[in-house]
């Protein structure tokens, strides 16, 4: 998974309330004066942060003559200096000499080479083992335009090579979609999305009974099939647009292996599970002890199938019908039509899917470092392992990395120069392609475990799709942190350095700045970051080096989820010497020792606070006027907001007072510091999403990749005219997010004055 | 509330697991070898854990000067030493004054009174008041026998003596009853379990449009109401019968003033509402940002009205139909028939119930201490403050010995002799009365804190109910340390003092042994230990001195919840000089200090494993049979529960090791130790109890007093064979119950390799 990113540029920025669009002026200069203030009362933070941890060393870690380092630069320096391109380039050459699709014997055969090299590394290994189900095609997934005489006029599929050529390269299809054949006609629905269901109907277009055509893109494909049957669509074809996915909009013709273009044969392959984790254990670890569903899964009810452009193409050309509007133009040379129906009006669609659902044996191999004073909290680093094909991008840029970062940082420990005050984690996940399947059942059956220990989340799905600049999505606690990480490390980029940037940091900001930082984005469900987020509450950021997507108006790296993401398109068209791969490798070297050994943890609350009222701005924005007339306590958000601030601010006065010479006292101020994003979950749930528990970001209800702040409100609002039944939930859950920002509040107060008689 | 005690003794006993009745001779001979065992172990670990503790001494308090106490006795006998009976007598009697039912001015004084206690005594007071809906009679409840032309034959309330002539005393009503008017027959019900309407069917007696008469005792009154509704009655009339609240068992006719028995003329007043909280606020804290439900409340949907058995009689001997059976014969001397229907068949019950609903004001009110070293873990002590009318015995009896432990430890804190390691937080509750309403408001807003830093919960609902011995109900891992302060605090009786038993401990166990312990069993929700278990998970135990259970065969101390519960009872029968008030008050105070104070907590987790282990063994007892047809992974049950008493042993064999001069390695052992009883909570609480989060032990569901071991599965398979739908949901709560017990192990393991492979 992890792809679309500029659509999270373009919306979530908002929503996670570092932009503000149509603003009204006055407001607006109080929120610049805001964000001014506190990015200056942030900065001041820092320093005050780094004057007292270079200070204060924990008295116990001197007992015990132990290595402690805090605000040390010299272990810092010692990890850059480790980081070996080379080593990285030889691993992922190695994850990707094969295909490696979850539940597969070669998923294990990695497996196995994780637990060695962890071992190697010195980590202490634990290995989760999960049987799960998956879906693979069972025999030969067709789209057919079929004459009345049962004559095929065109056959669209198995169009990549290897397909053909190698037995373990699967060929394209969507995991969980059910097997099925379906005859009729086509509608092209543009992306898919529901409002482009309303451009239709404008059109007289009804899709009810008829195969959609929609373009990859915008929102996420599992949401694209779900919104597809809920208006009575019976299957659907999913292609990857050349203005979407190739150089089309630059005026680049050249497609791989000599760009990193698509072809028109690549089809991208993905789950259209709109659900997270094993279908048929929801909210249970799907191990021995689990029960399993045999009906009610969580997988869409019509068939799917992708499809490359070459394909679609042909069958687009042929689309009778109202010509589509402007704006669902791509970038194919023919006159978009909207069907449904063919020019040849015998002519009909034809899908078969063969797919089928199977139990699998899949596996989490983790690789821990113990810390030296505090092993009971954990930082963690993870990376999924399973790709759809051979994965040097997804996931195995990210494999490389993660394991390069293990070894640098086991040797350490060995030649026992250092060892972290917490402990560290890595993870390498399995079957997360398939819907976050190993991350969400290890959540689901340690979240007791997490909840308590989890300091944070550092996830590198793929860790370089580009060589222009960084791209994160962090929740507000992680962003100092990963700044000051960005800062450290030096620019990968001879021209950057030349044009006088000379760190990691320089160029994000160059390249994305926003409001005096470089821009990020919430965190939706793309990738491992959401069951960890979402069910137990670890703040969590994720990493990747990535193409300038503000150049690159496409909808994710061309060539994903294909068979083309090979070691030579890394190689050859991103990253030669892999010095981008060794900076994704220094930023989370570079977090991952801030996390796991400060003495105070740092994290910066101010900023969260300044997260917290810029997500109610725009809530207020664009709900507001609606929400009020409803809600006569709609007011009260901007009060606990407001107190909420204050509550932070006394914390970092207390946190700047602190006697760090004692250890339990420095412990109570982590301890709230680590339970704050914690405090935001709700045991039930969200009113329509019970397995997501932050009532301030989720994934947005109507595409799993991007964020949503206030997510539960979001959802229930989403066209509420047409169910004013809801009003009666957005009122309880208004009001379970004003108590859950307050009793937030009130984790962070002095612990013997935490209660508060009144707003 | 927090009554009916010897029900508990002889179920809950059981399904905690310290009886093992029907059991066949080889299971049973291992179980009592196990048993056996793990009571070695535990005295072993506690002579271990006494042992290191006088060791210990935390170095970080010794480097602040403190006076951390660590094993310390001198404290302990300064406290034993300060509690002056005098005091509490005096206390008692300002407390009982005057009438005090919640949300009403009386309720506001004593809040003040309790509030300037605690800050006389140096505590840090903070207050947390709710809005909530209450319930009292608008007018005159009445229950009358009428003749066909409305003439009354006779009237029954009104009965008490200071109903009549005291406007402040509250007339018999049971809270949150709907206001009605209802005439129709009567039948006789018993005590109005479901068992009783199987009985009464197989006399082929129906209730449905009819009113019942049914007497209090066995299960909790809002149940039997709520029986009566769903076979059918439109109305309930509840009586104390003599057999159940009198001396007539045991031959004694006389009543109160001259002794503590029920005169005719008592009813029991008590809220009707099956549900714990304000019934408008249910999951949100009852303040100004909560969503107030106008419908869909959680009260009853029938009038219910309580009378006293000279009333009963009344009615009682007026009515025909079958002669009911023996069992359900009680103390008046008629012939106990079933009806429908009366001698004279014109005649009719006419119920008129005028109770409304409506938004009072409550507070609880907290004193602190703050701990010195640790003051961001809380060990509670809470007792309620509200009343029906006097309440000398429930709750101010409690109230008067909590103030009374306050003031002592304030003191000694005060002096500079003594602060805790830990903070002591003592709770005055608002509104217990009508339902845990202010502690579950306090636990609905703050959980977030207090499943963090909440170490344990001593709840003294009522502190005296008699003067034979201590009665406890407790979860696990508080006995050892209860029966350790028992100990401690000698015996307040004289005579068993001359009989060689010289503490508290002593004559419990002597009065109620059970396998080399005294008996106890587990927490229902009769008080406000319920919202603080089921919703924090923090581990409780509930105290007071009793009358001998065994000896009398009562369903509750019998004055209970009527005006003659004075100071004058407490004074003239149960606690002349106030000896076995200062006796709880010592046990309190003990059982504060050791929770407080020990660098380890005095947790004995080998008594949590056990008592899992036992319970496990009842549920294969009762419904071993069954499930193991239905259940393919039933027998994974004992292995979950096997390697959770493996973890624990591994647990408390690192807990022996620990280099107790590292504050922050015992700091991570107690957190384990804290969050046990957590990782027992599922965030969707139990299938038919969302609220309910505990998946071991909650209140039964068809009696609200009652302790009820693996409640969820429990209650799914009451009269499964007519709801035979519900399989799927017991299957899925069983294999949730199976991942919570093998999550709860993980908790307990090293903090480094806390993953298991499989079972």
């Amino acid at each position: 998974m992890g792809s679309l990113d500029q659509v999270h540029m373009s919306r979530t920025n908002q929503e996670l309330g570092f932009k503000l669009q149509n603003r009204r002026s006055s407001f607006c200069l109080a929120v610049v004066l805001f964000i001014a203030a506190a990015i200056g009362l942030a900065v001041g933070l820092l320093l005050g942060r780094f004057a007292l941890c270079t200070e204060s060393v924990d008295p116990a870690s001197k007992s015990r003559g132990g290595l402690q380092q805090v605000g040390n630069t010299s272990i810092s320096q010692q990890v850059m200096a480790a980081v070996d391109a080379g080593r990285m380039e030889e691993t992922l050459r190695q994850l990707s000499l094969k295909p490696h699709i979850a539940g597969q014997e070669n998923d294990a055969v990695l497996a196995r080479l994780v637990k060695d090299r962890f071992r190697q590394s010195g980590l202490h290994v634990q290995t989760t083992p999960y049987d799960v189900l998956l879906s693979y095609p069972a025999g030969t997934n067709s789209v057919r335009l079929v004459a009345a005489d049962g004559t095929i006029i065109y056959d669209a599929v198995r169009d990549e090579s290897d397909v053909t050529t190698r037995p373990d390269v699967v060929q394209p299809f969507h995991a969980y979609s059910p097997s099925g054949l379906v005859e009729g006609q086509v509608v092209y629905v543009g992306y898919g999305r529901v409002e482009d269901y309303t451009v239709l109907a404008g059109y007289g277009v009804d899709v009810t009974g008829h195969v959609v055509l929609v373009k990859y893109g915008k929102i996420f494909r599992g949401d694209k099939v779900e919104i597809a049957a809920s208006h009575g669509a019976v299957g659907v074809l999913m292609y990857t647009d050349p203005a979407d996915y190739t150089g089309w909009r630059a005026g680049d013709p050249r497609v791989y292996p000599d760009t990193w273009w698509m072809p028109p044969t690549g089809a991208q392959r993905g789950t259209v599970m709109s659900g997270q984790g094993d279908p048929s254990t929801p909210g249970l670890a799907a191990n021995n002890l689990a029960y399993r569903r045999t009906d009610n899964l969580t997988t869409p009810t019509i068939p799917s199938q992708p499809i490359g452009y070459g394909a679609a193409y042909n069958i687009l050309k042929q689309l009778s019908g109202a010509v589509a509007p402007t704006t669902w133009s791509g970038g194919l040379n023919i006159t978009y039509r909207l069907g449904p129906g063919f020019l040849n009006s015998t002519w009909k669609l034809q899908l078969n899917v063969t797919n089928t659902n199977t139990r699998r044996k899949i596996e989490n191999v983790f690789g821990i470092i113990e810390g030296e004073e505090e092993p009971d909290r954990y930082v963690l680093f993870g990376n999924h392992r399973d790709a759809w094909i051979y994965g040097a991008i997804d996931p195995s840029s990210g494999t490389a990395v993660m394991l390069e970062v293990a070894r640098v940082m086991g040797e350490l420990v060995q030649s026992g120069k250092w060892r972290p005050r917490r402990s560290i984690v890595f993870c390498s996940w399995g079957a997360e392609e398939f819907g976050l399947i190993g991350s969400t059942e290890w959540v689901e059956q340690y979240v007791a475990v997490l909840r308590e220990r989890a300091v944070a989340y550092i996830n590198v799905d793929l860790a370089v799709q580009g060589n222009d600049t960084l791209r994160a999505l962090a929740t507000p606690l992680m962003l100092d942190v990963l700044f000051e990480a960005c800062k450290q490390v030096p620019n990968p980029d001879p021209a950057e350095v030349a044009a006088g940037r000379q760190t990691v940091y320089d160029t994000w900001y160059h390249v994305t700045p926003h409001n005096d930082v470089p821009a990020t984005s919430g965190l939706g469900s793309g990738s491992d970051y959401a069951p960890l987020l979402q069910q137990a509450g670890v703040t969590s950021v994720d990493l990747r080096y990535s193409y300038d997507r503000k150049k690159y108006d496409i909808s994710s790296y061309a060539l994903y989820h294909t068979e083309y993401e090979t070691f030579q398109l890394v190689k050859n068209h991103f990253d030669r010497d892999f010095q981008y791969h060794a900076a994704v490798a220094k930023v989370c070297g570079e977090l991952l020792l801030s996390l796991a050994d400060s003495l105070l943890l740092p994290f910066n609350l101010t900023t969260f606070a300044l997260g917290l009222e810029l997500l109610r701005a725009t809530l207020e924005r664009d709900h507001g006027p609606k929400l009020r007339v409803k809600l006569d306590n709609f007011d009260l958000l901007a009060s606990v907001t407001k107190n909420f601030t204050a509550d932070v601010a006394n914390f970092e006065s207390r946190r700047r007072l602190v006697d760090t010479s004692r250890a339990l006292a420095v412990r109570a101020l982590n301890d709230q510091m680590l339970l704050l994003e914690k405090a935001f979950l709700r045991p039930e749930g969200l009113p329509l999403r019970p397995l997501k528990k932050h009532v301030i970001y989720a994934e947005n209800a109507n595409d799993g990749y991007a964020g949503s702040s206030f997510p539960g409100l979001v959802e229930l609002l989403f066209q509420i005219d047409e169910h004013p039944e809801r009003w009666t939930t957005v009122k309880q859950h208004f009001s379970a997010i004003l108590q859950t920002i307050q009793s937030a509040g009130a984790t962070l107060r002095d612990v013997t004055s935490f209660m508060s008689e009144s707003l």
